[in-house]
């Protein structure tokens, strides 16, 4: 079982943010003024910052820093969080 | 009407957008590894800065650089969109 | 002469700016750990954003929003700051 | 001996970071138009994200991953990492 699934917090998260985009998708379809769905869709971007930040934080205690794991997973580990930090902090 | 429903392909973002976020859902509940997990939401964030690109490309076209708006409502368009350039760039 | 002569604070910002990378050149130099290169560049893209907001406020307030300004310099004005916004919230 | 300091590349990157904040500190006194000082200063913020991402990785795998550090050292090694992408990622 993947360490993620005993953190029922991240899926609250995760729907919270389906909420904040379905917000969006009311705003643009109700005419809603053009500075609401820009503050709507900021916040969605606050949302999902969180959420990855605590993804990486599982990740690298798990994947990477954990008691046991071989030097072989830790590498991989390291590589896997790599790629997303390159592509998250473009 | 707002200028923002002349754009049906912001509302075909935000279903893209919902999707993504339905697929982080999906990962997490179905026991995904961790760096699936952290793929999808890093593309989440990348769809939702493209998104926010676009509607700030919008309010600052129809709010502060069409001609024919008075000096008010072109001041009240820039503060609105420095609001969420502040909050979005942080 | 350019509005921005009129704002001392952004030069003294850039000065701060130039102080903090030489902290930086200085702690990789003087073999300093790891964890304080790190913070001392968090640091300098901490302030880097922050000037980066206070130029963008300059530029949609003088080249997009005054009043007087031509149809035409307003479009140029706000092509030039959403140049910059696209590059840099990536 | 610290490990950056194996790594001229990175200082190099931080002289040409000192360059760019130079030609920003030139454009601001000289007058120069609000674009110029714009593409500059968001020329430096790519450069800073750059050397950021670099001395991640260095981190992460040097004190966190690394065949034969102690538990304790990877700890303290993740949480030196966390605390600067929380606050870098922002």
């Amino acid at each position: 079982m993947s360490h993620l699934s005993s953190r029922p917090d991240l899926l609250a998260r995760v729907h919270r943010i389906a909420g904040q985009v379905a917000a969006v998708e009311k705003a643009l379809s109700s005419d809603a003024s053009c500075a609401t769905v820009l503050h709507r869709v900021a916040a969605v971007r606050g949302a999902v910052n969180g959420l990855l930040d605590e993804i990486i934080a599982e990740h690298l205690n798990d994947h990477v820093a954990l008691p046991g794991l071989s030097d072989e997973e830790r590498a991989v580990g390291a590589d896997e969080l790599l790629a997303v930090i390159r592509r998250y902090a473009k």
